[in-house]
């Protein structure tokens, strides 16, 4: 069995836009199964007594990410543009992800919406949006988005995010190689260490 | 004049531990003048609202903090004995350390602190830990800690907690090029590369 590294994301979480945009070719050059699993911080936040992202609620905090965003992506050359609306709502993107995560162009599907959602500014919680993301890698949108619509769609997502709170994670982008956690973008590489190792 | 990093840090943050001990080098590698910058968290804390450490409200965080410092310490060769009490008073070191920033034995007595914190897990806030800091450096220990002790360097470190908040500083360990703000010990490689190439 190929090594496994779990990429828990989110797609209205900023730091998780490099993570994406990377983090493929990066198991790919080292031999890495990489499994996609999607959830909402929303929940996670709230468990922390938090009602919007913590870049809202610390403006010094909110500030400074946004400025450290703008060097990462410069540095990976990687477009930005400050989204208009942040955090933006991924619900029914993240069901399709979701419901979808073992297929041949999750990753290709993953990178389109924070494109959109970090490039190109657009309303990711929107069903227009969404359905353009997925048909730039498959060719029947409105199949996918209804059955990303279903109520067991709904409830695979619901408990995927209660399985990253019993992971201990508590934002994104977060990398589980077993048990062992890391959190954050610029823990990628020892994530991708640590399944090397193990 | 030599290219300036300004390294803004406070003596019971955990992940100034490992940047603490290994900035000097690096600065010294690449030519750069050291700026010694402690300060306080605790007004910064107290701004966004917290009466304590983040990783002590937010236990999830917290409980990933420690290991990943573990991993952070493992990889740099640094001894690491989760401290007892968390986080120490620092004040007495840290003005100490503002008092004499500018002194040829400033980087081996914040190292001697934050061994003793994180390494020896000794009792930063008390007089005597500081001293046996301060003598592995400088031989009258006592004269620095009077002096320290001054109304003139009480003010001195509370004009340079509120000199760090103006610049946007929320956490440590923090950088300033300029500027330019880095926030983390992941962060620091990234802050050199900016001096270099300014």
């Amino acid at each position: 069995m190929a090594k496994q590294l779990e990429f828990w994301f989110e797609f209205g979480s900023t730091y998780s836009y490099p993570a994406a945009m990377r983090i493929e070719s990066l198991a790919d050059e080292n031999g890495i199964q990489l499994v996609w699993r999607p959830f909402l911080l929303g929940p996670v936040f709230k468990d922390q007594g938090w009602k919007d992202s913590p870049f809202n609620l610390y403006p010094a905090k909110g500030k400074y990410m946004w400025r450290d965003l703008e060097r990462i992506c410069e540095s990976q050359n990687l477009g930005f543009r400050r989204p208009s609306v942040f955090p933006r709502n991924g619900l029914l993107a993240t069901r399709v992800a979701c419901r979808y995560a073992d297929e041949e162009w999750i990753a290709d599907f993953v990178r389109e919406i924070y494109l959109a959602n970090f490039k190109y500014d657009l309303d990711i919680s929107s069903r227009e949006v969404v359905s353009q993301c997925i048909s730039k890698c498959y060719d029947n949108s409105e199949e996918l988005l209804l059955e990303a619509e279903t109520e067991e769609s709904k409830q695979l997502l619901k408990r995927q995010t209660e399985q990253a709170q019993s992971a201990g994670i508590f934002g994104s982008p977060s990398f589980l190689v077993g048990e062992e956690l890391f959190w954050g973008n610029d823990r990628l590489e020892a994530a991708i260490e640590w399944v090397v190792r193990c």
